[in-house]
């Protein structure tokens, strides 16, 4: 099932960026939770395009209606829940070129190889960052949940352009001047109880590679790491192993957290600790070289249409809504 | 199924560092292909211990057993293939201490939070780097079915303790002659023919995700990253974008490849690139702080028995493993 | 996944008898593939109540709307197909009692003991044979696919309230003037070019294994066979075993078919034949003993609403469907 | 996984009839559990050839060698166990005519069919009623389990050839003297305390569904039904409404259990009951039509080799096996 994720819950986005609707479709969600829709909106809305000067101006309401999933109280039931998006402000025409001349950096090209010209491109299809929308939904009700439990979870952008802290909101508006676009790196942070330490599964049900594989589908990312991660790969272990200290309450904890509270892909108690890589969104206003695949031959495009600078801005809740549909799903094992 | 992965094929591995053995099973591999047992052999000795003085001193034969899978001309049947090899150099009682103190960097802690006194921790028990032999039997069959398909991988140390090229070695013998470890990233190459452009699924199951989700599974990785992964996040698209063009033949190819051949999750024909960063060897000869589990109180530990200086120098052939294993997978689903 | 089935394509179903919606969303459908709504909607009409005077008499449009999976020109592109039924004659008044005095035969009981007072208990809630809808949905998809392959699927009713022929009808028809309703045997027989033999998994994937893992979770099944099935059980084997022969043109068949063309779960060029046992509809409008949960005590119950007569004769369509969605799984399985 | 089931837990089977091992891993085995390797023996030895008149002579010592999974203690230690059991009394001679000649009511047919000439036709291969043992491997341990649950077990054959009670013994002793074999019918019934009313999920993943899937999965079923089965389809909805009765101690109860212990895929309370129907051993010693393969024309077969008169009568532990092992996945889901 390849637009799915989760071992016990199962998260399955459907969706193209200008068809009917976007959604999630979740099974074995935990029974017996209020959703609090306002909360969910303005989680949602940290998401949606055309919040500020740093991103599309794409227009979309993005409000979630729920088809299933939700007993009359508005409280999770045991039945998968299924809940959309309908899809309004659609320009199909802008996207008419690029079924023959492939936007570097999108994937109208692989999508074509696959599908052949069956694919839906229009706005990047079911590849589009349109469908972390509906990962959106699943993630905010997720948090919410978590939340009930203790567990916090919250993402920042902290590199965009090779540039850090204030500057680098520079660097996006010096980039979207000149129509180009720069990549970023979100850091998420997971705190929980003491009793959710000894959190995941040996192997490859593991923490880090839960998480890797939902953050890898999200778009435009390239990288992940956890802890010192890269960096690790710079250090001895005499300085890379986190020591262990208990204190006067008998707390077992770590005196350094290069691990990013990940032994052997579970949780040692404390905080998790990873960062994305984003590459900066290959929709850019400049004219760039690509192919006709009709004519065969070398071509030239120049994208219209909306899009952000800075893709890695508008995914830092995608991000947090990605760590906690991967927390509550992890909690949710036996 | 945590110690699992695969879509179509399913590999399954298990054992227990210091247990009668340790083994894979692997369920759905392609029928009526003949293994080259020396190529196979020659494979895993890549990985064994005891290969030079970069390399901890166990001694394994590491002779795998064949199982299941097989028909009388050794040639794969359709059954699940089983294969074992049995663990005789095991020394119990090096680590009757890390039951009570566990070692920094290791699952010790981990395993004893999820699993109590049950856990098996004998040198790492389940989650030992001993258990990416199994892997490297499921990768060195699968790299033979790959060649057949004239898909090739290759994979090499590129950086250790921070240092590159000629360098990086002594940088390993030095921690080595302190006792202690360094940690290093290797990068994998696979070059595929152009009718293996347009491998993958969308979204979760896609190439990136797929390898991320194994890749992380194996014990000592903090990173991955493909095509100019985080180096990506300091470009601008204008830079990091690679433009199409068409050659002569009618192939299409890009000008560069900072996706590392992969779009939308999906290959593009151009190599497939990635780099895994492997954080030092935690097992070091040199006295550590850790806490004794049953007395509560800080304690400290010194690790005796045999140790990497540089696990990523033993990992390249397991990189290979699971790039193969999860390309082979790739090629299986309909 | 619980509400989900197939091995490479995955068809999951959702929604409530009285919610918002009910829905299927399918992944990994075969891509390049034109929908005929109109006939579509002829097979959804088979399965749709109100029908005849032997059928319940609730009256939904049942029109599937489709949310995601298709490209400008109704053709499948590959991304995830979600389609969706909007509920509109609902009811819930007329379920009010049943929260508290669960319906003999029915999954009010079960229900409330797995999800307590948050359970959905409307019309079945996601127990509801109306959930059979959107299988259609998906199994009319198939039937359409697979006809263009030459795979033909035909379900018929062969008994009712033990009767057969002309009689059954008559069954049922006086079951239904005293208030009450009778329980029946499907038969379906599947056709497939000589191509497809050699079709299904070893084991626990078999065509047999995924047939009953599928029909069991057809609300009122109480027992599937294949072939001569429970009567097998009382034959000699060289009564039961079908000989083989090959006829002028080198085709291989069998003298006789107890198998029901599948030997070790795998197709043998024979056509498939099973049969379903539908118990009677458990809502009847006679009283029953009942209890009632909050005061703990014995109590009665007199279901009001619509109900069939029965079951088995609506859901003809249903185990279509299911034999289309598993036959065309298989079929996409490398 | 074609030879894999669970949802939680996941059980693999491994082996062909005549290789060199047969085996079982399980994944996410309950943690801390003490194996009885007595009680296992005994239970395995109800399974094991050759233990009566009228089961066959092949002798198979059948002692399972654990590889992995348990501690020094032989307690689960929450790796992945696997036990293997060696093949000896392996006569491949006998089965050379099978692989141009296949035996009518075997796979050997369609495993041509799907595997072409690389399958292993040996004893059946991996279809081989042999590879029951390393099921009834993870079933004798999972009864145990369930043991400390108070979930009891036990099932026995309550037809063979259309005879019942002492009678069917006759009949398959008749049937024995004549190289001729029959079919026969299993009964299982499961008890358990109150606490686990309210087990299995909805839709696809319901009890009946996960036993339904793993029952068609044991070589030579043909049938499975719960409760009154294809008998209830004979019924009116009156009679087969099983009324709810609360009795002093508030333990609610149904009158009768026509739907054996299962509304909706989950458990009510009462015992869990299920008949699995077994079609007559296909090996017979009576001369068979089949054809032959490489000259493509009729021919004749006589089956040599042992075999069972009623393979029924060695599947009661089997069927045992799959009960316990599916009831234990499903008290392992949260």
């Amino acid at each position: 099932m390849s637009s799915s994720f989760g071992i016990n819950i199962k998260y399955s986005i459907f969706g193209q960026s200008h068809g009917n609707a976007i959604g999630v479709l979740i099974d074995k969600f935990p029974v017996g939770e209020q959703i609090d829709f306002e909360e969910l909106n303005k989680f949602l809305s940290r998401r949606k395009p055309g919040q500020s000067d740093l991103t599309t101006k794409r227009n979309e309401a993005d409000e979630p209606i729920f088809l299933s999933g939700l007993n009359e109280q508005n409280i999770t039931c045991g039945a998968p829940l299924c809940a959309m998006i309908k899809n309004h402000d659609t320009r199909s025409q802008d996207y008419a070129n690029i079924y023959d001349t492939p936007r570097p950096g999108h994937a109208d090209y692989t999508a074509w190889l696959k599908y052949k010209g069956h694919a839906d491109l229009r706005g990047g299809g079911h590849f589009s960052g349109r469908l972390t929308a509906p990962l959106c939904i699943a993630g905010g009700i997720a948090l919410q949940i978590l939340k009930r439990r203790e567990i916090f979870i919250s993402a920042k952008l902290i590199e965009a352009g090779g540039a850090k802290d204030a500057l680098m909101f520079q660097t996006i508006r010096d980039a979207a001047a000149k129509g180009d676009s720069v990549g970023g790196v979100v850091e998420c942070v997971i705190d929980y109880p003491e009793k959710f330490a000894g959190l995941g599964e040996p192997m490859f049900d593991n923490l880090e590679s839960q998480l890797a594989k939902v953050l890898f589908g999200v778009p435009a990312v390239k990288g992940v790491e956890f802890g010192a991660g890269f960096g690790a790969a710079k250090l001895r272990g005499s300085q890379n192993n986190d020591e262990f200290r208990i204190d006067d309450n008998g707390k077992i904890h770590t005196l350094t957290n290069n691990s990013g509270g990940i032994l052997g892909g579970i949780t040692n108690g404390m905080p998790i600790i990873f960062r994305t890589a984003f590459k900066p969104t290959p929709s850019i206003s400049i004219p760039q070289k690509t192919v006709s695949l009709s004519e065969k031959k070398d071509a030239e495009i120049l994208i219209h249409g909306r899009h952000d600078p800075c893709v890695a801005l508008r995914a830092i809740p995608v991000i947090e809504a990605v760590a906690a549909c991967v927390m509550l799903d992890l909690i949710s094992i036996s």
